[in-house]
């Protein structure tokens, strides 16, 4: 069971094969860094999938494994899988690291391509000394590496330790400190861009000093976080990723487009073509993790998964600098953030699993509930009240004949969709939210890149 | 029991203290980040000593525990405590990479220690563009941290899972991939100076190509392997690795103490402030672990630290380029390796376990042997007796009436120590390999200082 079909093996060796020949080819050119992600984001692909299959029974074993609450058999299967695709992508950026400056490489050792060129003594002892060699982008990328390697580690340490959540809230933040530090050694720009409806009262630029690392902070600690939340049924920490990887290379695509092939290129097209090499890994072993872990669930994803996902969004929004426009993609985890909060901050008493609850009669998911022991305190109660009674309910009550709420709904948007469109099977579940993931997120990114000139007086694309 | 002491409280607060003090006031300067280095380290060594005390229950809680078995009370501790010391040292180097840095910051931004000038429009929207910041020093510094990390995370890996000792032999190579490649892509010199005997045939220096590049993994993969096993006695992991960082201090200053204040400095200089700025917290953590892993044990370190702290040493040996004066420190460690070869490579079986045995009676330890149920075969008899019959005994054996071996001591040089000098207590059998890793440290350092231009023309301290 754990071991792949003749026909996947045969699938994943032809696709490794195919995208070892693509690598060995890129040499022949100017390295073509863009190709060469794509292969070695389908060689990740090829071994995250076979990884996962094989790697099932050892997690089971170190006791790494879960039962899943929302089917009829609650069968144990393995837990913190994602852990393994963390490592894989890891390995894979690390190796990648020649091939966007391969360019760069060749050119200042030869200018011609050909490396094998008598060299002179001084270089002999001190090293190449390129001194057309970008270092600050190569120092810029290792940074993103080890961040997204510590966020891995802390990861890896929650899974096994269970941290308590007021403590792992801040994993991200101790993660994303190499990015944070570097950006100040390397690059210290805390400028930004205002607004033309403020310019009048604050100048064209408004320099944000140590508190733009406050926010780029806060970035950094939402996004894992926010995908941490959004969980609890089959595939869709996994999906929703996938879905923002997704936007993420649109907006790339959208914004190099614009600068197509300008000789002097644009100090914008960068950023974006680091933001490709680190999202395309990540669609590849998110995407066999994906196949493991949608409805019906083989395989758990873990809290590394959550953690890796969102720092890699994180850090190619804080790197790339278009952190606005990442938060634009997390519309739904920014919506379920503020709809759970009352929860979150303890204003409304929180269970420890808020995940849709699986009736067994019906095979459907419901909304899971909270139940009151005792009637809430009046402020908590004027809140539920008020939830309950807008237009489109936010909540759904249970009151007894004193008109006493007994019961309430979870705050999480998987539980409010459920209440809005009634019980559904898992997989419908996670398709809707999925969509509406999709459609905000495009929604957002029309926004940036049509309606930005109402707000700001240039875009990047010109 | 696994609260501090308030004694211990108030010391690790005191030197806490008076660190954060320090380090606050190298900001008046030019950073001196060598001081610096020294209170990260003091800060390093305080959170470890109490992080290893505080999370000891949590670690068996998890399962991460084991026997002492040379105790008469085979008491459960917690194991793997060295993964602590480990992520602490990973966190103080991230943090201390503003320092070394600090004084090209401020040269770049202001030229006088002011960092609030006014900039120019162009920097504000392309960053700082350091023309004079070393960013290649930088990249050399990150991927030492991202090479330790990933040491780390695969030992982390090889504690939970325990891994095959084939399979984990190669954990360093993979965890020395970031440094190998930034070396490509940064440094690329691959020439090596000639001794001068061989002069006539090779010329001044060779190019060693790819060569240099499996020599630097091969090194990679020694260092870590050879202190994992070198193992088996309370603190001897540890220990090993004080001395040898202590020596490779001793290294650096010998080395700087030629060219102390020339203003022109030469390119050495670097790689030895590199060293003391990657040992330093190392020591720092090290000590902490060592005073709860020191005879009698109340903690395990875990084959993590036994990578990691091979993999610090590595890696400084390769990025400072005295990979070879490195090897005069291991002396013990390949002479262990040598002599334990037979046993590694199955030409003599190998128990699972060589540690010395303990003697509950005398409650000293004896040498540990391998019992021959049938008699060797012919080649690993004429081995064993040949070892047996040199001048000094290598191994001794037992045989029975008719000339057969039938018990022989196992292959490593604490049963070798213990086979000379007869059985003694753990910590003088600890004590005495220490004090033998000492003399050999000491006598490669004189060889690489006083006798290397012998063999080579000019040494780096001209």
């Amino acid at each position: 069971m754990n071991l792949l079909s003749s026909t996947e093996a045969f699938s994943l060796s032809a696709l490794s094969l195919a995208c070892v020949g693509v690598v060995a080819n890129t040499f022949q050119g100017d390295g073509e860094p863009v190709i060469a992600s794509l292969a070695f984001s389908g060689l990740a692909f090829a071994s995250s999938y076979s990884m996962i299959r094989w790697l099932g029974p050892v997690f089971m074993n170190a006791g790494l494994k879960g039962r899943d609450m929302s089917k009829l058999k609650r069968t144990e299967i393995p837990e913190s899988l994602g852990a393994v695709c963390a490592l894989i992508y890891l390995l894979t950026i690390i190796v990648f690291i020649p091939f966007p400056f391969y360019k760069d490489i060749v050119a200042a050792t030869s200018g011609g391509g050909n490396r094998d060129i008598s060299v002179s003594e001084d270089h002999q002892i001190s090293g190449r000394s390129l001194h057309r060699f970008p270092h600050s982008k190569l120092a810029t990328y290792l940074s993103a590496v080890l961040s997204l390697q510590s966020v891995v580690i802390l990861g890896i340490g929650d899974d096994l330790f269970d941290i308590r959540w007021r403590h792992k809230f801040f994993i991200p933040a101790f993660a994303s400190i190499p990015v944070l530090i570097v950006y100040f050694v390397d690059y210290g720009v805390t400028n930004v861009v205002v607004p033309m409806q403020l310019e009048p009262y604050l100048g064209q630029m408004v320099d944000l000093g140590w508190l733009y690392y406050t926010y780029m902070a806060a970035i950094a600690i939402f996004c894992p976080n926010s995908i941490n939340i959004l969980a609890g049924i089959n595939g869709i920490e996994v999906s929703q990723s996938i879905v923002i990887g997704c936007l993420l290379l649109l907006n790339d695509l959208l914004s190099l487009y614009a600068a197509p092939s300008s000789p002097n290129p644009h100090p914008a097209t960068d950023p974006h073509y680091f933001s490709i090499y680190l999202v395309l890994p990540f669609l590849g072993v998110s995407l066999a993790l994906w196949s493991h872990n949608w409805y019906p669930a083989k395989v758990f994803v873990g809290d590394t998964y959550c953690y890796f996902a969102g720092m890699v969004f994180a850090i190619v929004g804080i790197l790339g600098h278009f952190s606005k426009t990442l938060l634009l993609l997390f519309i739904p985890q920014i919506i379920n953030f503020v709809y759970s909060a009352p929860q979150l901050f303890h204003v409304i008493p929180c269970p420890r699993h808020r995940l849709p609850r699986f009736n067994a009669r019906t095979g459907l998911l419901e909304p899971s509930t909270t139940q009151w022991q005792r009637p809430p305190r009046k402020s908590a109660a004027l809140l539920l009240n008020l939830l309950a009674g807008l237009p489109v309910a936010l909540i759904k009550l249970e009151k007894n004949n004193l008109g006493e709420i007994v019961e309430s709904t979870n705050l999480t948007i998987l539980n409010l969709w459920l209440v809005w469109f009634g019980p559904m099977r898992e997989d419908k579940l996670a398709i809707g939210i999925l969509l509406m993931q999709l459609s905000c997120g495009l929604f957002g990114l029309f926004v940036r890149h049509e309606l930005a000139l109402l707000v700001f007086r240039q875009d990047n694309r010109q």
